[in-house]
């Protein structure tokens, strides 16, 4: 530890930035009439404790079932996300899918067409791995700036969960893709039939037809009982309540990769399949909408990921990105995932702006929103992965602050 | 992938071993009209499917407060378990205690006698690991064996979360231990107070007092708000409800760490502050109480973990013991972690034994029965990880098998 660091936990006890306070005589200590009783039995499946009120933050596009919900990054801790608070986006709503009716069709240009159950997909070889998922509408605001009440109203499109499932390749060798089958359409098994054409390459490298999700069956919202899942990919190609896979010569060019899911640049084309999201990180804790209750010790802590890989490094600064200092990894480093930053902080109480940003592991910086603009303009609603920064006001109230 | 591997699957569509079924002209595609209507809206807070309803195994000791509740680990995917199906053990109930009242006060043979906070433990600095949690009563019926009718009745108390708390370290820093403040107890804030005396070494070491559990808080079960966190040692010495840490200069032979959480050894001597759980692994898929559908391709899927550091190697052997065969580990393989290990195999209808050893960083191999037995006889009723066999049956169905 750190000359500085050791400074930071003494001061934890000094009269001024104190936490802790000594134990005689203080009256803190925990009621003991509340520790005289007997609990509550064993039971089947647990539940979060009733003091426990944090939530999703469902954001209403156009109807209930056409909509998104954020997770609370600001109050979660470690790299997994709760099933219960992983994002959510859909665009007809959540099907009830029955899985002992659910099949997997693989047709189009293959030598075996065939179809599965879910039983049959659960028999296959497995893969289970920590990714994230992260929505190409996440930070959309940063493009033509809004400033966002919260770290979760501004970026709570993505989520990390450990997730098992058959890889796509094993599928793809049983069904024998012929030579010509360079791209796929996946289909789902909601009402908007969403479709998304694929590049092949994706398929023979880490995709999963996925069926568990931090432990247990996917979530009914992240696609029960199985869905594709496209690593480090945006978040709408990882095709939810998956029931079709086409083996095709060319893209599809599919309602939701033309007139959605493309990026308008400057000069009035549109990129498109631009599946791979890029390095970021956010601090969630302070960030926007919370306030230090006064100066000393504080923890800063976020998240960073990237599509291409492992994050290398974290950097944070404390004066609105004039310096910067690296923060710690929090074990494990995994690529496709979220990792977990802590740094020590002294608030002194005065005005500052807290940034961060990310290295990953092909040597890609996270861009300042001024870099990410020069290249791509401000006219796109996907893939925004500029650095955001937070303003600490003197009274300890965070705001969003570009930088 | 080797050939033995791709014959494995070549064989899916073969006619004897068939998984899958060619898709035209089968009626087995998803009916249309379950495709046609919107489904359910965003939520703030998800639930699982209801056609989900794995479930742990409530097994009363003495009364509905004093009991245990056993991990699915049969049902689950990957290394993280659901919170909601984590094993349970108390002694006297699930406290329901309000985090804004609750402190942890740490006092004894140290300078600075402190109380915190919930909301002061949080400002500390943090860290975040995936760990496993095991009952050091896992297992038990392998000492005077009892067949099981399930990898959950026999072996469910073991669980893996990705855990969130301030280092013990830090918090013992800061009251200052004296030299003569060798050992600690921890304290519950249930109605038995739960308490433990754990020496200082593993405080210095990667003990936490943990308030995060799979990204939110922990559970009601798991000690909400505060639990203290000893990874790799028995479950029993993690104290839940943490409410006080007194340094002492020697054990305090509290009632649980004398009358119970002992092993008695063939000369009548009994182990004391036996904390390491050793090295351990189960095939959970086949597994007892489960049954094959028929001959063919089928995975064999589980996991092995040690409470002295990482998961090295897991061998499989598919003929009772006489041969064994690597398996593939999934990553991440973490230190003190649950790691999922799988492996292809081919079952051609008659009666074989399936089972699994593992062998850690440490060069630790898992003992058999016979050589458990040895060192330490059959009077303990803790700490027993020795080999799991599982037979499967000519019919297909899997039972507990002695190896």
């Amino acid at each position: 530890m750190s000359n500085s660091r050791r400074w930071f936990l003494r001061a934890l006890t000094a009269a001024g930035g104190g936490i802790a306070v000594a134990c005689r005589g203080t009256g803190r200590d925990a009621p003991a009439a509340a520790r005289s009783l007997l609990g509550a039995p064993v039971d089947d499946y647990g539940e979060r404790s009733p003091f426990e009120r944090i939530a999703r933050r469902v954001a209403q596009t156009t109807t209930p079932e056409n909509s998104s919900s954020r997770t609370p990054l600001q109050d979660l801790h470690g790299m997994i996300t709760p099933s219960s608070l992983h994002f959510e986006r859909h665009h007809s709503g959540v099907p009830n899918l029955d899985p002992a009716a659910h099949t997997l069709m693989i047709h189009g240009l293959v030598e075996r067409p065939l179809v599965f159950t879910v039983e049959e997909l659960k028999r296959l070889p497995s893969v289970s791995r920590i990714y994230f998922l992260e929505c190409s509408g996440n930070s959309a605001t940063g493009w033509r700036p809004v400033p966002q009440p919260s770290v979760q109203a501004g970026h709570g499109l993505t989520s990390c969960s450990n997730w098992t499932g058959v890889p796509l390749s094993v599928l793809f060798k049983e069904v024998g893709v012929k030579p010509e089958g360079r791209w796929f359409v996946a289909e789902g098994a909601d009402a908007c039939k969403m479709a998304r054409s694929i590049p092949i390459e994706k398929a023979l490298d880490d995709a999963l037809v996925a069926y568990g999700q931090n432990g247990e069956a996917l979530r009914p919202e992240q696609g029960y009982p199985i869905r594709l899942l496209l690593p480090g990919w945006e978040g709408n190609s990882s095709v939810k309540w998956l029931r079709r896979l086409e083996l095709v010569d060319s893209p599809s060019m599919t309602r939701d990769e033309t007139s959605k899911y493309t990026d308008l640049m400057p000069d009035g084309r549109a990129r498109q399949f631009t599946f791979l999201m890029e390095a970021k990180s956010l601090i969630t804790r302070p960030s926007a909408g919370q306030k230090l209750s006064g100066p000393g010790f504080h923890e800063i802590t976020g998240v960073a990921w990237s599509g291409s890989g492992a994050i290398t490094r974290v950097e944070v600064s404390t004066d609105g990105g004039a310096t910067w200092a690296d923060a710690t990894l929090q074990s494990p480093v995994l690529p496709k995932a979220h990792t977990r930053f802590t740094m020590p902080w002294r608030w002194e109480g005065s005005e500052v702006v807290l940034a961060v940003r990310c290295t990953d592991e092909t040597g890609f910086v996270q861009p300042s929103r001024a870099e990410l603009v020069t290249a791509r303009g401000v006219n796109s609603n996907y893939h925004f992965n500029a650095i955001q920064g937070w303003k600490v006001q003197a009274d300890g109230a965070v705001i969003d602050a570009a930088i």
